[in-house]
């Protein structure tokens, strides 16, 4: 078994890879950080479980470990929910001191030697991380992207050999993205918000790079427009996106793109037996229905008619944040860099 | 005062139909009608009063009748709330027997006599009354656009000068849309449902005649192409709009646009104050907070910004349907039609 | 293997028995009926699948029959989720065929030869199924209780010995529980509905067979009154109720009593591992949070405090319905009825 | 005109004060406290308008104020919404330096020398502003209850002389009881949460006082038990209540003393038409339906029957807080107290 733990293992991303961990085939979670306040105590008496999915009793007893290098030395992989701005420098020096950092934060997505990765879709970005070495790190950071980015960029990937020259997409995003605590029940029941801060930004950065090539030594990034217009809506999780693409082919092909695209590889375990499940029925995906399928890790696609128009949905907390994270993590295995 | 009588009154726009007449300082609402199970009834027996604001107990005793060219045959002006299937011979009927018809039905919006009105965007369309005149009718019908149309409509009438080229949308559409029983509460609880039948094709063809040239016997539509997206989210009120306009002009002129619009005239019932509010909050217009705006007739615009894109909202069963319906049988009045 | 069926199978509690039954370790689910309309075609053509969980594929092409004595004879059991007028005669033809008919359904519920079951409650009360025997029939029909008296019934078990005096019970209950289509988005967003037909009723009747004594031939009843008021929520899943116990013990002794009440027996496939889970903390159950424990058979408890006062909550259309029916089948099973 | 202020004009009952006082016929609001963060600057600039009436251009511009006595030393009146712990000293003070002071916290409510005042219900118990006056106050405390308290308490008095025993009530509460970021939308979306810090107390203890007898230098409150369950539910606004009321009259003639209540004055500006609209229908009053009746002012009763059972429903920021402060002020000004 490969020792990992979580940092950050008390928020609404933190508790996600914590279900996804705690009863892994591969890994071993042997450590949850949190704040200093929680330090020292059983996970189960610090965490506000708030999933619907029944609490794994057999880490409630763990004690929490303060969020330092120190706490994780021991490990083989770190799992990290930690905020933007305390992940900055603390994933960096986890990183050098010998571990490999699977990160759900920002901080290092577009670090030019840090790979921006979603297992099915450019797994040969990995070999960013022999550039982290060959510039004297000891482990790596290997970060997912931003939770919209990941439903956008797993759809467009069939369409990718197809010429893509121009994306619209405008998102339908669920409050789970904001974290536990973070929209009020009086800010959005009934109600739509038209604005999610840096959201629009990072979905015209970030596909960029996770669809470049990879040369050898860095990634090329594509050159197509990406335009976002991102939107909270009242749903608990499930991020939904309604997307224009421009591209050199007709709506008939890119259906057969959609259908026959099949991941590069399979038998991971958190991987689903589908990456893209293309609906046929007019109504779906929908959110609270399809959210779930695969296990939360599918990407569900459909109304794929002129324009090219189609709508692509799939679970932000999971497919769009630990989900993705813990299947990066058993992809650097499979490959052999753990 | 004017009489005037409301089509179906019993459902979600019949209801705002009645709630905006039963006080209307120029129209004296005479008349409501429904189903033959209704008749003969008073109609505060047999409606289901689903709105927010009370009863208006005035009307309460007012015995419906039945949707017949009879029971309205003395008024000057029936609103028509009436499904598209019954709307359609009916109205004709009553058109040709003399009434002014102001539907919010779908059936005639495209015929090529028929104005299809938003009172301050294209209030010249009225000219095709003449043409229905000069054709033998006496009455005539004019109608108003489908609710969504009318917001991404207004919202385009600024930059319509400014050579747009092309434009797509995608829609966050309030459950009234669907009607009182349109939609199961398990249908859309926590869910977002990516279609709406036949909507997106209403928001592709409406708009060219809206925003067409009145030539003095015809409407020469505007051709550039709209492409929409539809969704239904689990709001009561209020459609929300993420728009991209290509026009030839930049962004800060199309805010100027924006800015500097204003209605061709002013004074009606039922005009708002501004026809467009435009937000310079990165985070609005919200639909909760913002739909009631103008007592429902004002559309919000906001986060205007490189693309174009921009979030463009109305409330869609007053200024998107009964609402939008009195304000036009008040430009008919003012013109002189009645 | 026993063979079974599911009557009215494409409803909102026929599809729960769908899934709890496609993969049952002691019943095959050979048939699937629906009226007439669906009847002769595919299951997966006929059923609108509204449940979180994905389809179950085993079953979906098994051809839907009609709901008639014919199309079932061959069964060993048959799950109803038939509504009450055609549950009623239909449901004794089968039992007089000599079927074990679990239903759902309310018309024999208050059949004094009936069981109104919930199998770890009131397990003796099998013993009626030997006066229907005994009075020709060579089935059975065996049902289980209204989803709201379920809860409240099990969490009265534990207090039945202290002497209960009175009870009452204001509920809080969720849209599933009137069936896909019963409750309008509209109606119940930001609404609560203070009404629920017959419910009341159910609740006050209800329990005084479940929790009565069964004597050898018939039930006696116990004799505290119950008084319900029932109030609908916007929620999706999961009924919680607030009640009040009058009764011979204190604060301290009832809590004890939840604490020491356990099962009669243990290990039926879809019992679950605690029949009551007795919260401490003071704001649980919660019904998003905890409606799924036990696979959504557990009835969780919280807040006993002086009053005696209590929150109860559990899945309305699992342990409330489907899955109740399904352990009370195998209870039949394991006490040699099959 | 009388000058009167609001202490934390920007929190959820503060712009409700505002809102109601923004256009009052007897009442200039001249003064906008708020933390020292927001003092100095415009009102427009400061507060994040939420509700859903459109914001009073006529007070944008008011510089706010720091929470001082300084501060409001000119005005009449000061309206309170200040929490609780900056409420008990800071309340005194003003009161003692000669203010009004009309406060919707709780911190002074059950200072026997404090009248905790419903307008309409106990106007009597401002006999209490002479104790304050006699003990040497120059102003005065004048407190409205707790919202659900206030719906329970109006809804009490008609049964008050029919010999109440025994009072239970389950509450149903909206979210904005809880300002606008008391509850993540996370924890309420889909959900159901059993319990409200302090609020049961609160509605134990409140209505003995309320509906007590001022016998000239103090209350004799009334001596029946109050047992409350509360939980909060994914509405906006609104509580409602399901009350059981053991009185020594039948329920026939609580009908007739709901139906016969009258309140004891009328005229007022804030105050409705009705304080209590009693329905008939068996499924209202609905919260969202019904919270507006009477400027959000009326308490709305129904399903009263066998138990004696009834529900209860008011808006509680308008009827349950800022609307009830503001009618004591005017009984206040009606009775020679300004």
């Amino acid at each position: 078994m490969i020792n990992v733990g979580v940092l950050g293992a008390t928020g609404a991303v933190g508790q996600r890879f914590v279900e996804l961990l705690a009863d892994h085939p591969w890994f071993h979670l042997q450590t949850l950080t949190a704040s200093e306040r929680s330090a020292g105590k059983p996970y189960e008496k610090v965490v506000n479980w708030r999933l619907e999915t029944p609490f794994p009793d057999e880490i409630g007893d763990c004690i929490v470990s303060p969020t330092t290098v120190e706490a994780v030395a021991d490990l083989d992989i770190v799992f990290s929910a930690l905020p933007a701005d305390i992940a900055r420098s603390l994933e960096a020096e986890m990183a050098d001191a010998g571990l490999i950092v699977c990160s759900n934060a920002s901080s290092h997505r577009m670090d030019p030697t840090v790979p921006l990765l979603i297992a099915e879709i450019n797994p040969d970005h990995t070999g960013l991380i022999d550039v982290q070495h060959d510039r004297g790190r000891d482990g790596c950071i290997v970060t997912n992207p931003n939770c919209s980015t990941i439903m956008l960029s797993c759809s467009l990937a069939p369409l990718l050999p197809h010429g893509i020259r121009d994306v619209k997409v405008a998102t339908l995003q669920a409050i789970s993205g904001a974290g536990f605590d973070g929209i009020p029940g009086m800010a959005i029941c009934d109600n739509v918000i038209p604005y999610i801060g840096s959201e629009e930004e990072k979905m015209s950065e970030e596909p960029r790079k996770i669809l470049g090539t990879f040369n050898g030594s860095e990634i090329e990034p594509i050159t197509f427009p990406i335009s976002a217009s991102c939107n909270r809506v009242p749903v608990i999780d499930g991020h939904m996106l309604s997307v224009w693409v421009e591209a050199e082919c007709g709506v008939e092909e890119a259906k057969k793109a959609f259908e026959n695209w099949a991941a590069p590889f399979s038998g991971l375990p958190t991987q689903p037996d589908k990456t893209l499940h293309i609906f046929s029925q007019p109504d779906r995906p929908q959110t609270r229905l399809d959210r779930n399928l695969g296990d939360g890790m599918t990407v569900s696609i459909g109304r794929i008619r002129e324009g090219i128009r189609y709508t692509a949905m799939g679970h932000n907390t999971i497919r769009g944040a630990a989900g993705s994270s813990v299947l990066n993590a058993e992809l650097l295995k499979k490959k052999g860099y753990i």
